[in-house]
């Protein structure tokens, strides 16, 4: 059985990561959206870890063998412990190569799976989480950009008028 | 009467600004250099949003046709309230290019108007707010970075002996 | 009145060229495509000149604004012969700007105007004349990537089996 | 039953390409070498295709799971003859990205599957067919580039001393 | 006398950085590790600068005609006062080009000398310091990566169970 | 004593070529401007190798430690047989840098020194062999892009009205 992990902070997921994922879905028996909990980035995200969890199963519930979990250390222990074939990443332009490359390679040092990439979808290529929330932070309309869940789990997160003052 | 609106942080406003802004107003009737409030970007400019408008308002006092004005919330609500016909950034490199039109085509997700990407002169390619700023920083000279007002408020903000201790 | 030249071999032209001058002719009160005859190019092109150029006015009779001609000569030259206030260009990812750019400087000095890049369309920013080239000469349909009068000038040009022997 | 074709021209093959071949094995039940006949590249080949096609299969003889194929007409037409699940090809670096995204997203539109991007490892990334050409055309040695049937048929089909005229 | 300085922040050293240091020894008689005391990033080092200079001085021991320095203030200043004949950066990949390029123009415009560019040694282009620094901090092993001083000298930095709350 | 090979076809040189020329002799005791001749390129260029070669003299007469050689063979071959200590090559851009990274490593697999790279001057990033003979065909005024010499050697290789039929 193949079994592909997904990895990535969705913080949020976006529409671009379900299309990632169901797309992942069709080549691979198994897929893991893997939320990384990166200790660097402590007190920087946005959502909690449990909210971009439970955020990711509801976007996802309707693709047959994707499931979601957290992953608080390393990614390639994480693949070991799940006997992962595969790490999965979309891929949207040179500079995401740029930065996606070096870590694949070390993956593999550490005892990682391949790293596949998939290009975005053109629909959702200019689509990121950081934009999402730049987009959200400033009370513009997140439609069409993430699923319907999230925009309402952003727009709680970041209380009206907040660029008011 | 074509409308462009020049985005960005100009934190501080280089010469590379300047020469964008003037190119721009030969290709557009008008011409607002839009000076950004990024919410989550609060505390992390060195220069004020008045001081920011001010300088770029003398830098372009003798451009015909340029404007400058404070953008508090969403780029794309601000294009609309303006009639805008386009949106105008410089491009340096490939790095820009990735990361500038994933913006573009959000931003016309959102109603914005088109934008088009002038490319940075030779002689200002290489210069960027962050690079002045590190330079300014450590008591280096930006003359022939940025306007003469520019370097002395940079001075300014950043006071003396600032990386001696 | 400001006028906008469109350059480029367009052997074929396709959606994406066809996307871009809708998009500059929201910008510029007159659009030329400019459709190049390129010396070191003769016997490569796939359709002649007036084919082209023909195919170009008919996919873009219904944009108001936009004309087609051919130029013979340096790009630089004919947008001076015809008072033209920018040239523009559509951009689809690094490799186009590194191609792009030192032509639109080039441009500048040899006296042309200013070159505006409009980004590639999500739905058209993977199409290129090249890649349209080599599906048509494999007999592959090209409906959705060119206008249906290319489809059949293509067919055309390229008489069926010719990768049968 | 996954089956993955990977396409190109092989002319000649690599070392980096065996690498990618033999990764793209222990991802996919199947991985069929597709070697391109591609008509307007017709004269512009050095090795034959049919020396093309057994040099890979002597390459990959000994990994379980990769055959060798020739396609004459379209890769898609080819991929859905075969029902192949994926579409896998080596990357490099971004020029390689902007390049194979494009035909990634065509073949798409023309009923292909998914294009999986596997990253060159380090060891071979700077080989690329036709660097190996160029330097076995100035009678180099390309042992540690490709494989030594490779090296013995480039020594056949370049005639010594074709340089020192 | 040729000296050139490699300026970075080596937080930590990596081997690749070695790498380029020892290439950089073959080129110019003398180099000097220069490492940088960036005011702005006062409190985002992992590792205090003396510590970085030391096992940047232990890691190049071997390497004739290397030496270690502290650089508080701006590059361009420091080079001057050794009176460089170069400045010696590592390039992976056309991110880091497009963020090295202006440096070195910039440090040109200031008083400093060409910046010569070493590509990476393709077994070490995947390695960074804030990939390492990521690896170290969720529990990973970074030998291969960094040499074995600069792996004791992160475990003491990032005590055990940091991820572990 | 330091000696530095730097390679290209030069056809025709231009004033980009003769500033890396001249800053690398700022770097290196000795630099030889060596002048590819290359096997598959036969027929394809403009200007004969001693011509080119003759044009490179006089450009570069007044540079002190700067010579001109052809070279028929394999880049390595000559190095080693001059004992080259660098290889130097001018960056325009990414496109350039993933290009010229693995003919670098190439190299040094097969016996040649270390490439160093150049970032072109700004005054310069944009001219290319390639662009300077597509303005010289269509009678554009090349001055300003390649030494005089080389202007003269265009006109004199273009007949007049080539592309006037």
């Amino acid at each position: 059985m193949s079994l592909a992990v997904y990895p990535g902070s969705f913080d949020p997921l976006t529409l671009g990561h379900v299309d990632i994922a169901g797309r992942a879905a069709a080549l691979f028996d198994r897929v893991v959206i893997a939320i990384a909990h990166n200790a660097d980035k402590t007190g920087r995200y946005l959502l909690e870890a449990p909210t971009r969890a439970e955020l990711a199963r509801q976007a996802t519930a309707d693709i047959p063998g994707v499931e979601v979990d957290l992953v608080p250390g390393l990614l390639a222990d994480y693949c070991r412990a799940r006997g992962a074939t595969a790490i999965v990443k979309g891929l949207r332009h040179g500079s995401d190569l740029d930065a996606e490359v070096p870590m694949a390679l070390l993956n593999r040092d550490l005892g990682a799976p391949e790293t596949v990439f998939l290009p975005a979808s053109p629909a959702h290529g200019h689509i990121s989480s950081s934009l999402v929330k730049d987009v959200a932070r400033h009370g513009g309309d997140v439609h069409g950009l993430v699923p319907d869940a999230v925009a309402r789990a952003l727009a709680a997160a970041l209380p009206a008028g907040r660029d008011s003052q």
